[in-house]
């Protein structure tokens, strides 16, 4: 069993709990914090889009068709939906010649509930460009566009030598299933699979290995010079367009416009977060055992704040998040558990 | 630590783990079944809507304002706040000569989404009536204007007495207070005390006790005859008219559906469910430690699948839950755990 992280209060009494683990390592593979079993494997999810994107960057594929920072934060993103967003996706494709048919994420509502509701007085629909998922996905046709026209593939239609690009054997899930890989040291194809939200495969990883990844990927160290240099470039596109990477009011997004390229954090569905802080060459990676998103993001926001050494007002408002009623009344809130909090402490 | 309960499959590997604990109970206080710690307080928040309503039915209210069956189910409901759900909630309020401004619970959208879209799109706004508490908030008005039409309140204006029912030291709210402490056997003004979604107190009560007061609810056994009837009652009229409980599509209102006065089920927020079993003279309860909604129906399910020994595909989809992602590809689904399971194995 692994140990709280995060209670959730109801006045002063403890209303529920959320057990978890977490790893922190170096690029070496040194571990800073270990809590929990973080040699079990999870499923990371959207955490690791960072690592699904090394191959857009190292295959020269964002070069090629002219990728902005917008365009390379998107990428890495589970994005709200918003206006932004669905553009920016549209725009990645038409770079390519493509539309929102091209995409195979599936159709999802905007998360973000004023666009939705605009959406519904106004009677449009959702598209598959408004799933959180679609910047990502619009890389992985980028990579496929670009194998496409590769000497090797010369003759074959882009369009046509992308479809199906979700499945695990196509050439972009292998050079994407290689990456993951590469950064986290262990061979995916051997490890438990399931299929994301967005139809890709998602492999099962131990937190230690995820962590390690994000430790290379913040400092470079560990990863091919390829692979080193896009992470870089889509460290920098996220810190320059954080709003890409998530959107209004959310977590991931209000952390790197505060941090900028100082923290790398990626939420993943099912209470997986996944970091980097180049600065202090470490690797995060958590996983609440429950799924729950809150002890996820406030979990994250409590090992932000003790490794950064900060008291900084927005973190603090995620790691002892305020609840509050249909009326507004404050009826309880998150904090970090004991077993946490001893984990960081200094 | 309480044992998994829940376990979440993606592809054949768990991905994520529901603990928590579940009591069942007779009327005398035998113990059938106690799996995790069921003596530790926990908020049953809105699972306990049946026995907060017992002073509507006890007090004579219900019968002074001519209250029907769909009324006293509402006044029982966490409501999806669909049309007839509203309508009802204001035909209570008519029935007293007020409107939806004497609600204290509060603004809710509805949950359930194509309504809550119709309102949109039509450019509705949403009310205190919407909210899921709004029939259990006019059963609470109605006890308000009953007490203040009573000899003792003579002379009081009944809409000015109910103001601030949602207080604990209201004569209502004292009274809904005393029936959770008659039913549960335990004094709850000596208990952990939080304030809840709609406003009212919520006590923190241990899965025991919880669970006598629904085996107490199904027999009348151990209640005054006043609240045996009353839970009577209130389980005949929510088997009655089992959409004003829940809603379209929700778990407790299809039960109820299924299987009439057999059942009584209801959820509450953070991952508890109370349940009566009158044919076998049992109560259950249960609380998912990490608040999740998605866990306690499957667990519920569970129970009520074991204890009244069927097959049934109704309770057997939500203890089995199928997932499914953006493009209705399945990707995993819910079962009970193994100490679940062994725990009802017969």
């Amino acid at each position: 069993m692994n140990p709280v992280l995060v209670e959730v209060l109801r006045g002063s009494a403890v209303e529920s709990r959320h057990a978890g683990a977490l790893a922190i390592v170096d690029a070496s593979g040194a571990v800073h914090t270990a809590l929990g079993d973080v040699d079990q494997p999870i499923f990371p999810r959207s955490a690791v889009k960072l690592l699904q994107a090394l191959p857009l960057v190292a295959s020269g594929a964002a070069e090629t068709f002219g990728l902005n920072d917008a365009e390379l934060a998107l990428a890495c993103a589970s994005h709200s939906g918003e206006p932004e967003h669905v553009a920016t996706a549209a725009g990645v494709l038409a770079k390519l010649g493509l539309t929102a048919n091209a995409l195979e994420c599936g159709t999802q509502w905007p998360s973000r509930e004023p666009v939705l509701r605009g959406m519904v007085a106004r009677g449009e629909l959702a598209t598959p460009l408004h799933n959180n998922c679609s910047g990502k996905h619009a890389g992985f046709i980028c990579v496929a566009c670009h194998m496409a026209i590769g000497a090797r593939n010369a003759g074959t239609e882009p369009a046509a030598f992308a479809r199906g690009y979700v499945a695990a054997e196509h050439p972009v899930m292998r050079e994407v299933s290689a990456a993951l890989s590469a950064a986290t040291g262990i061979d995916v194809e051997k490890a438990p699979r399931g299929t994301d939200g967005c139809s890709i495969p998602t492999f099962a990883l131990p937190l230690r290995a995820l962590a390690l990844a994000f430790a290379r990927c913040g400092s470079g160290q560990g990863l091919s010079d390829a692979n080193a240099r896009a992470a870089r470039r889509l460290r920098q596109a996220v810190a320059v367009a954080p709003f890409m990477v998530g959107g209004t009011d959310r977590f991931d997004t209000r952390v790197m416009q505060a941090y900028g390229e100082r923290v790398f954090c990626k939420i993943g569905a099912e209470g997986v977060y996944c970091a980097a802080l180049p600065e202090l060459g470490l690797g995060i990676a958590l996983k609440i055992d429950d799924g729950a998103v809150r002890a996820a993001e406030a979990a994250f926001a409590a090992v932000a704040q003790a490794l950064l050494k900060t008291e900084d007002e927005l973190l603090r408002g995620y790691s002892h998040l305020q609840l509050r009623n249909w009326r507004g009344i404050d009826v309880g809130s998150l904090r970090p558990a004991q077993a946490l909090s001893q984990a960081l402490a200094p």
